[in-house]
């Protein structure tokens, strides 16, 4: 039996839906996966902190939760509270850091980028969901975790638990990928799935926003920044290319008019937001986000409403193409889950 | 570096497409896997056989294959001709047996039965894209190779080198799985996708038999069993259930008309063969192999002509489509490739 003791740094919907996970997949990780995760530590900036070398009680650590804070959870023996983040993480007993703490790509994605770095020089393998860290600095954190034999997981960076990137990594082994396109964001495929009925754009991001899939300021989602950050994630795993933003040709949704739509429609064509990045014969990557027409046929045309979906173009077996939820505090959970599964066949 | 010593049990267009990938990816597999593939033995029952434990020429390989006989190999040292496949199978310095003869259902899926039990039972590895002995013998044949501590590959069974077996047993590991659904034979979806520009079933069977996609006798494709076959090979690896034939309510397209083609249509809907194996909640697998009207919104209604996808059902992340090719000779070599990728990590 393979054990790790696990740290959660940061505790929302996420790290919540991991801890039932925990629970619910204990005795299933223990007879297929002879893998025993031992949830040693959860630390937050203003919710308390918890740290038990034996391990912490995870009905008891999710009451805690739902009250609001970890102080209110019970004293058991030989019980640390109050630890900071940065201290847990790289104290002994813990094997892996779990970092998702709420962190956005500004700001040099802290404090997500500082708890991965101390984590890897401490010696400690990570797994995050944060997109920031991945995005702005994939190559230095790999190059860290390889120089001390660590593992870095971050499956739940790009769509959720829908394991686009461990597809590429392990399915598609051998393949050659030329180029990927994706609807990676799924408000804006919201928003163009409502407008298809005839809605003009202002409406259909209404509606969005008060499903809460759209937020008071839609800008990261609609001017197709969001879909370029994961574009930026992708181009370093799939291709090993260091995009930035400015190297992405971005264009939003927010000029589709419902001629647009219509137009489309009458021709047996569909818009959608695709985030497309492609090798050239002399190995340059090119990379936008953009409101493409596609022919029904195409894998990607039928993607509707929050789903989403990559199209792998590859030189053995042609296009492969992934569909599956792309967000949701239980798919995130899922992710960290399946990276700790193969961190376990790694070891 | 490991190294891998290969021996090619069947030599058709399958064989052939691997030998090209084994001379293309020769570097990269060193480089990327660290892994190097040296094929010392190609057995076929009529077109001669080569054996060299100092590995044989790729190219020359090629050229002899092209000439119709493999007595056209050039003579080099040490160089054995003429091996029965059950002879060069057991002998030492094999690792893996790779086996592709000619193959179906029929006859208990002979030759490639006794290939692979004698193959395991020697302590080789065996690799396999032949249905009939995983349909037929899946857990005896994953119980003979754990007895005997080797590895079992069988990714080229269903979809080609599209690679949804690996998807469910890797990428989705730690999610329960209680549904799949699938679209899994290209002929009947060649059909289907002309049955919907207005021809009968007639018309549109002539035409694929044009093409070569349906044989002179279609009833393997059109009445579902082909699908039935990859459904059983699907129940055993996802669901670890043995399903018979006769356990599949099974149903094939032969009766389509084009009322009911055109009727789907005016519905916002279409037909398409749907193999399908569901979970009930007290663990009972139920199966069946019929034409199925999907909603145009379900991810497997955009799958057109020979495009094959299936759709599992996840408790963690919802539901999850992999869309792709579901034959060729490239496609099913690279399936072969990406088995013994898996099995170099696995050692």
């Amino acid at each position: 039996m393979k054990t790790l003791n696990l740290a959660l740094i940061g505790f929302g919907a996420v790290g919540r839906g991991f801890v039932d996970l925990l629970q619910a997949r204990h005795a299933y990780l223990e007879t297929q996966h002879n893998l025993r995760l031992n949830l040693i530590g959860v630390a937050t900036a203003r919710r308390g902190s918890l740290f038990r070398l034996d391990g912490l009680t995870l009905d008891a650590l999710s009451q805690a939760a739902e009250s609001g804070h970890l102080n209110n959870y019970p004293t058991q023996p030989r019980l640390i509270r109050g630890l900071e983040p940065l201290t847990m993480l790289t104290r002994p007993g813990v094997d892996v850091v779990i970092e998702i703490t709420p962190t956005t790509y500004e700001n040099n994605a802290e404090p997500a980028m500082g708890h991965i770095r101390a984590a890897l020089a401490a010696g400690k393998h990570v797994i995050t969901a944060n997109k920031g860290p991945i995005a702005l600095a994939y190559p230095d954190l790999m190059a860290q975790a390889a120089h001390r034999d660590v593992f870095l997981g971050f499956e739940g960076t790009v769509m959720g638990g829908t394991p686009v990137l461990r597809l590429a990594r392990k399915g598609l082994a051998g393949c050659h990928i030329s180029e990927l396109r994706g609807i990676v964001n799924g408000t804006t495929n919201f928003i163009l799935t409502e407008m298809e009925s005839g809605k003009p754009y202002a409406d259909a991001l209404r509606e969005a926003q008060a499903r809460g899939y759209a937020e008071a300021d839609p800008t990261n989602d609609v001017e197709g920044f969001d879909a370029a950050g994961k574009l930026i994630i992708l181009a370093h795993i799939i291709f090993g290319k260091a995009l930035s933003m400015a190297d992405i040709d971005r264009e939003g949704i927010t000029k589709l008019t419902p001629e647009d739509i219509q137009s489309a429609q009458a021709n047996g064509e569909r818009w959608k937001l695709i985030a497309r990045a492609a090798l050239s014969a002399d190995g340059q990557l090119s990379a936008s986000v953009r409101p493409t027409r596609l022919p029904l046929s195409d894998p990607l045309a039928g993607v509707g409403g929050g789903v989403n979906a990559i199209t792998y173009q590859t030189d053995l077996i042609g296009a492969v193409t992934l569909t599956g939820a792309g967000a949701g505090g239980k798919a995130t959970a899922y992710a960290l889950l399946s990276d700790l599964i193969e961190l376990a066949e790694w070891l």
